[in-house]
């Protein structure tokens, strides 16, 4: 059962909602350019997204659908009126490019806010880059396009945010606290180990210093990772479960026999070598093996069809978020280098954002920023 | 709430589901092109494709996620493992290019199969045609991916069915009986005068003639029409209603109140203009202004994310199922003629299939055409 009238509060939270959230079923993701000329028109632009975005994840329109007069035109498209609000959240990110000298923002940059330092080689510029990020999720994919459809009119009617790439999320690839593990389109369990604790959250998501807006952010990173999943399906269950390093069924560490079970990286088989191979992909991304890093998996499958080889295509949009950029490098680094996974994935698209703090009521996002 | 716990039968109905199934929230339609050599090899697709239609309808794999011997390939690819049957239905089409000489079929050609005889100037091959379709509808996308996924990975192992295009449907767009009317990209209410009572579907969807085998059956017509929502929603409301010829919000005709109020195409205004627009979209597709006509529609909203021009590029992927497709021509050549909707729309993809009936228990789709 999926109770559609849920609702998030958008004001007076630390973090903004749909970081912790509940993972909901479905998300709309969309960076922009910004194509304004000022810090005003930013602010201005955060001002409106935010009063616009309380609206929705209320459930309500962002202006008259019919409004009395003839010649004028609708403020909300309309096509989310009979829906519920669906657990809508909407969390917005600001990029690197934002805090440049032009806009006089150079001094007030999120400590950490930079480009990846990543290999860019199989990135594609239609699904890289941005200076917004607008990340929608809901238990509806018409609630989620339609926010996002709106904010992307409002960025393009004031002329200071452009569209720039989306990709939309048809089932979560991610569990949050208390949620039952989804799986990927590779059918594994994906986020058995994803940060649940307000401890881990502490540690590794919250930002606590840095400039004073910046507080209660985080950082937000974005990977479109397309699977070859007609390759993936072709391999034997018995390799798929060592690219892995755990049972396609149960999420069981090859260690052990149930999703939960800690991976026991130091076992060793009859004839002495790791039961957990070396290069699965949870020995490489575990803590345990990683300095005892965490980041906060938000991840998304999507489909993008047919490519032109006849091949279905799809992956997972995987997001993360963490208070070091360096978390999300390490790790990928490292699975870069070596993950088995590489033979059936390709990273197309990438971005990186800092995602302030829910506003205060009577606010807006990053109002700080301008103060 | 959706219960997603619902399964609908596959075996013993008159026509297939998927057809008057209450519509489910969720898409995915995929066509294929048919590359085997003689009818056996059609038969054979058909015959495993009805077995592991019946066992994803049920909410079950379409064999071992993880075989027993490290050295299999797993039956069914997992993505939909934990989740519920969502109601899935997967119907099956059969497309003109079928039924040739070559194949031994041409004698048992649904009498009125051919492909449609209106212009193509504006569709793209890549949305275009198929010798076969499936389409997929569930309450999670993630369930009608997984079935289509599935049906394509049998149809390329056996080398007989080649994937030709698909469309994700990310939300409903017409209404079944006792449904309430969803809307469109463009916000207004679609479907509210869709077939909803046996009397209609008797005398407008279902086949009784031609070859025995052809009886229960009904055909299919696809269109993947675009809208340009961008130019849509810069458009004032007086406009948008009399282009459509109802009210946004209500849905009412414009001549009424209510949405189910029977448009008054007589009444006019003290000028002397029709009320309801002559080159409105309700107008000419009224069954009162086109002899009594009606198709029974099965829309869904889609996405194709951001276009080339940064345009958000989003549509309907219509679905009709008829008795005869010149139902659909004759609606469609005076629309495209006419119609001020024309403006905001543009067909891009289309498809005509046959649909059988439903087998009985035991038997396969279509199994009468090779008997």
């Amino acid at each position: 059962m999926i109770d559609l009238s849920t609702t998030h509060a958008f004001y007076g939270t630390a973090e903004q909602a749909g970081i912790r959230t509940p993972v909901q079923r479905y998300s709309v993701f969309m960076t922009f350019d910004f194509t304004g000329t000022t810090a005003t028109d930013l602010q201005v632009l955060l001002a409106r997204w935010s009063a616009a975005i309380a609206q929705l994840m209320a459930g309500k329109t962002v202006g008259q659908v019919e409004p009395s007069r003839d010649d004028a035109v609708g403020g909300d498209t309309g096509e989310a009126l009979d829906l519920d609000p669906a657990a809508l959240t909407v969390t917005v990110g600001l990029g690197p490019g934002l805090f440049t000298d032009a806009l006089g923002l150079s001094a007030q940059k999120p400590t950490l806010l930079r480009e990846l330092e990543l290999s860019t080689a199989t990135l594609q510029d239609a699904f890289t880059g941005g200076d917004l990020s607008v990340q929608a999720c809901a238990d509806d994919p018409q609630v989620a396009y339609h926010a996002v459809r709106a904010l992307a009119r409002m960025g393009k009617d004031a002329g200071t945010a452009a569209t720039r790439w989306t990709v939309m999320g048809f089932g979560r690839a991610a569990a949050g606290a208390g949620q039952s593990t989804p799986r990927n389109l590779m059918g594994f369990k994906d986020g058995t180990r994803n940060i649940f604790t307000e401890d881990d959250y502490d540690a590794f998501v919250r930002v606590t210093d840095g400039p004073d807006w910046t507080h209660e952010g985080t950082y937000q990173v974005v990977r479109k990772i397309q699977m070859h999943i007609e390759n993936w399906d072709t391999d034997r269950i018995g390799d798929q479960n060592e690219v892995f390093g755990r049972h396609k069924v149960t999420g069981a560490p090859l260690t052990g026999t149930a999703e939960f079970d800690t991976p026991d990286f130091a076992a060793t088989d009859s004839s002495g070598a790791p039961v957990i191979p070396a290069r699965s992909h949870v020995r490489l991304a575990a803590p345990e093996n990683n300095g005892g890093v965490k980041i906060l998996r938000r991840g998304y499958n999507y489909t993008d069809g047919i490519n032109q080889y006849g091949f279905l295509d799809g992956g997972l949009l995987f997001v993360s978020y963490q208070n070091d950029p360096a978390a999300f490098e390490t790790l990928q680094a490292r699975l870069g280098a070596s993950d088995r996974l590489n033979d059936y994935i390709t990273h197309v698209g990438s971005g990186i954002f800092f995602v302030p703090g829910a506003p205060a009521s009577g606010t807006f996002l990053a109002s700080g920023l301008f103060s």
